[in-house]
């Protein structure tokens, strides 16, 4: 008799955004002439940039022709965009990162899934909390985690570490040794960041007891200051302790074209096993290649004129998120975040809990957010917005939260 | 201190085509003049039909647009899409299956190699002997399979179902119980089917036993015989037992443009728990989507041009099995499939194994197959030539087989 994953069964209630769209979904139901604006999920809503509409079109034509037909992709992704990946991104920060340790994707969501496959189901991760769901998640799943604790929302065996006002939002080294150490930096959901040096803290503390850290850059694009890495390998010995997760999603509006890539050194290992080839064999038996179009896509980003255009894309979404914040700001709220990220973190008013204000602001403002308490316990009465809408609805959402 | 999966430590040498990749890498660069005809993985050669040319144009203009964008996808897939799938491959032939009972995906090897996640550690698995690779390397890494016997070169704790010329390379029901059975008609690699009535008697096994058949439908449009099921669920209680796995690959050349679907009826359970929800999880939580303009063009697909210029493209295709089923007869080679099936497997002569074949074919006539050890041990022996190469090289191939 066939039966289910058992771990499946213990995740509560199902993924964030699926609860929120299906509120939104409901409220609008009832509320069909009410106009809603979303700065919940986070989406992007600007257009692909024309240098990438240009490939896309382009190799469109070429798997129309026989001569130019391309069928299945090399596992790990075309040269083409890995030495690009690895010129642009690394190389020319100075990070020695080479094209085959680079490993291409339909995005970091996945990849961010995947990746504890390839680690034993005894291993301890440890979390930033709030935290991008997907991490804890994909270890329920895999039965990593431990049992429930629904008064703390907690998990017992994921160790927690907590970002909130009192650490500035950013992590302190856990008391516990964690297996694993999942870092996303600029931070998804609390658009907050930690300098290069503190960074090499966590890559000099992983070296010494042996801990993997994944590290989430999806946001890098974003990155304004100075001191702030843009890369893990930006710091040394990243290369014997640091898997790097990066995504084409904010950075050049991928999110409905899915691209993405995950850096595994070569000298890395856990224990004494390399960690490359475990990762190839996962990719090269369980995954069949990002598009080739998409991966032309992908190329364009680096292009000359790929670039210009995405600068001022990412711009465009900066200026919303400087909106953003001085308009909250200005009405009295607490806020953080924006400047080194397209995440805006607010302090609920009034002590609300982060899903009373998302009701709140849902039915008074027509403004969808999200539930800081959606990231995890620190997240409570917290409240994230992001960037990523038109700078017109943003600016008409912060009118309708000042007269709310 | 960091831990691998040990149990991709016990994954025996590399996934089959990637060593066949290898192989062919190190024979083209020592003999640089010789070339070499591919007829080895199951990849098409044929560019995209002209309607899925133009949706994907259409596609990409969109994507250029704010007013017609799309970013994120929803978790299961357009409902224009699924819609279509629903309509055309199940409907339109009495099957009882509906639109949100379609997941799409971007294909079929990684939802047949996701799917073991949603269930339990413990179940037992049954597989065709000789098969594609996916089924059984995916449950290893999972930690289903047990041990390997390198002298039998098989799994402990799988349950294989030897498909030879003995039983016309169709499966018997195993004599022990298996908990999921991967089924896969027309068969990868063997080219074989089996007619309604035979899959009846799995669908009542699995029924009766509760098992669920995980049922690898990829190359049903090849199918030419009227009494050869296209769908599991062409079979009556097949919606109480049967998972089916369909890809764009084959019928349509998307082996490089990635997309696929896996259907999961609402009723249907492992043990008391609906899969359908568990599956749902799995999308939501490790999965972001198809690309839209890849589900577009999958659209298309199904379009009357698309259905149209595809039926074409597939004649195109049954011709050259044609051709390689009667070239390698006359011959006097023993051959199989090539009739309902792209895949013509053939007796190695002079008791040659699999991989010597391979290693006389590459050298003597430079055609490259695939082994038919690679996909289990009742394939040794036996070789797989495909149809996806085209027509004048499929000929050359078979005039320098002649002359070998």
């Amino acid at each position: 008799m066939a039966k289910v994953n058992d771990n499946y069964l213990k995740l509560p209630g199902s993924y964030l955004f699926s609860t929120i769209g299906k509120k939104v979904a409901a409220y609008s139901a009832a509320n069909p002439d009410k106009k809603i604006i979303r700065l919940g999920i986070g989406d992007v809503t600007q257009p692909l940039a024309p240098a990438i509409i240009t490939a896309l079109h382009g190799a469109v034509d070429e798997m129309a022709h026989a001569e130019t037909f391309h069928g299945y992709a090399p596992d790990l992704g075309y040269e083409f965009l890995r030495n690009a990946i690895a010129k642009n991104d690394y190389v020319d920060r100075g990070c020695d990162i080479s094209a085959d340790e680079i490993f291409v994707s339909d995005g970091a969501k996945c990849d961010s899934a995947n990746i504890q496959e390839i680690f034993s189901l005894d291993n301890k991760i440890a979390v930033c909390d709030p935290v991008y769901p997907v991490y804890v998640d994909s270890n329920v799943m895999a039965g990593r985690t431990g049992t429930w604790n629904p008064q703390t929302e907690t998990w017992s065996d994921v160790i927690y570490m907590p970002c909130t006002a009192e650490n500035n939002f950013a992590p302190e080294l856990p008391s516990r040794t964690p297996d694993l150490i999942y870092l996303c930096f600029p931070n998804n959901p609390t658009g907050s960041t930690i300098t290069k040096e503190e960074l090499q803290v966590w890559v000099d503390y992983a070296n010494s007891v042996g801990a993997i850290i994944i590290y989430d850059a999806a946001y890098e694009a974003y990155i304004s200051e100075e001191d702030v890495p843009h890369s893990i390998y930006e710091c040394e010995g990243a290369r014997t302790c640091a898997i790097e997760l990066r995504s084409f999603s904010k950075n050049a509006g991928f999110t409905g074209v899915r691209l993405g890539f995950t850096v595994v050194p070569k000298e890395l290992k856990a224990g004494d096993t390399f960690l490359h080839p475990l990762w190839a064999r996962r990719h090269g038996t369980k995954y069949n290649g990002a598009p080739y179009i998409v991966q032309r896509a992908g190329e364009a980003v680096y292009s000359p004129e790929g670039k210009a255009q995405l600068r001022e894309q990412v711009a465009y979404y900066m200026k919303n998120a400087a909106a953003i914040y001085d308009g909250l700001s200005e009405m009295g709220y607490t806020v953080s975040g924006g400047i080194n990220a397209p995440y805006i973190w607010l302090k609920t008013p009034d002590d609300m809990t982060s899903w009373e204000f998302f009701d709140y602001l849902l039915e008074k403002a027509n403004v969808v957010g999200t539930p800081g308490s959606g990231f995890g316990p620190s997240g409570e009465g917290y409240f994230r917005l992001t960037a990523f809408g038109s700078y017109e609805n943003t600016v008409a959402a912060l009118e309708r939260i000042r007269r709310m």
